[in-house]
């Protein structure tokens, strides 16, 4: 695939874009193929899949499946014609809750036992809110949008457990209810903030030191906003150890053929 | 407990409800504890647990899961203080998919590996469009609302698969819309209708002859409107033969301690 501008990037079909990555290009994902839902993925092994698929159904905010590769499966409806082995720019592998390799593909790490579930993301209701007119301070500021570990623990299941993780966007206090408006109609993808202005009542100490992802400066009369993040069933990994795991790289996201819009409500 | 007229089943707490039916109570739920949600249960070997959460995940309008209890556990938050071996007045027991026991209790059927899976009710939808000024036709006449097997197959998963059923109820034209909007406003509860008008295209040959529950009389001008139904996961035991599955019986459902308001959205 020749070189491609922004432009492009925005206008590449899902397939395309999934074919460049495995061809080998590695880039983070935001801005490709704009209308199309992109997408978190965790696999693990069958032993561990009860467990992580009822953690996602009791933490829906953080955890929203949108899809799940059963064993022996590479590919499926959301990726159609593709390979989730190759179709990602960069990969994380987990050893013991351990991070061990950011490969750019899995071959060498694929097991016939790996259940991949593809977990809904907030790059969907971003483009919901630019287009609702409330601007998104991490793009206005070319990073990637802060991620903290909270206090907050979510319902564990299983040997799973772990700490919600939430991503921050600072709104104009004006348009927070704007915010929570559009972004309550996306519950596939998050959905609506689950807190709104105190940071330290999640416990997070300082907004400046992200746990994941880029700080970004918070404009004068903006208030913190927080959404659950799909950082969080990999902070589950950390924390609860399976013997092995396979996650996207932060902002390295599966590119679906989903359309944003199948997942606004009602 | 003492005797119950209808305006005492209504008025009931949950737990009170629970303990009369652990108690030797047996009749349907329908009119009990108002405003509080009612569930369908489907217990099963924690070996088939994964295929049906995963099941249940790709189907979630005939199968909204609004808890599970994990293999050993026989309470939790749903049904606090209380026993899902016993709570329910009448359960459905099957071996490799057929029938063999409709006990008042299941104390001598249970295995420890048992998972229990709660499922959203149109119970709580019905309460809804009642308020809604929509009357519900099985309920003026007195009997269960009927169901039939759809010629449209579940999503499959692993060794699950089955029809999707639904409930019918007839809808005067005029207020299809307003039956549509509010239960639409209840994903967690099987949502809006999956089908208006027309039962041949959904395989159904007679409505006056459902699969399960009874038959009613559509009045004059009224449009049949279909809902995914809760006995869809009955009927993936009956095609897909587990060793060994227990359900509530139709109408006996679990009356949980969760408002019909907490699955009202947005």
């Amino acid at each position: 695939m020749a070189s491609l501008d922004i432009l492009d990037r925005a206008t590449t079909s899902p397939a395309d874009a999934r074919a460049a990555f495995r061809s080998g290009r590695v880039e983070p994902t935001a801005g490709w193929s704009r209308g199309y839902a992109q997408a978190n993925i965790l696999a693990l092994p069958r032993e561990d899949a009860f467990d992580f698929l009822l953690f996602a159904q009791r933490n829906p905010k953080p955890c929203p499946i949108l899809g799940v590769l059963e064993a022996g499966k590479t590919t499926g409806p959301l990726l159609a014609g593709g390979d989730i082995r190759t179709d990602i720019p960069r990969y994380t592998i987990y050893r013991d809750g351990e991070k061990v390799d950011e490969p750019t593909d899995v071959m060498e790490h694929w097991r016939d036992d790996l259940v991949t579930f593809i977990i809904g993301c907030s790059f969907t209701f971003e483009t919901a809110l630019q287009d609702g007119g409330v601007r998104i301070a991490h793009i206005d500021q070319g990073v990637n949008v802060p991620m903290y570990r909270t206090s907050t623990e979510c319902a564990p299941a299983g040997s799973l457990s772990g700490p919600l993780v939430v991503s921050m966007r600072p709104i104009p206090a004006a348009q927070v209810a704007d915010a929570v408006r559009i972004t309550s109609r996306y519950p596939a993808v998050h959905g609506a903030p689950v807190h709104v202005g105190n940071p330290e009542e999640l416990g997070i100490a300082d907004l400046a030191r992200p746990d994941f992802g880029d700080a970004v400066t918070i404009p004068d009369g903006h208030i913190p906003v927080f959404w659950a993040c799909g950082v969080t069933p990999q902070a589950a990994v950390m924390r609860s150890r399976p013997s092995f795991a396979i996650g996207h790289a932060p902002g390295h996201m599966l590119i679906t053929d989903a359309r944003d819009s199948d997942y606004l409500i009602p």
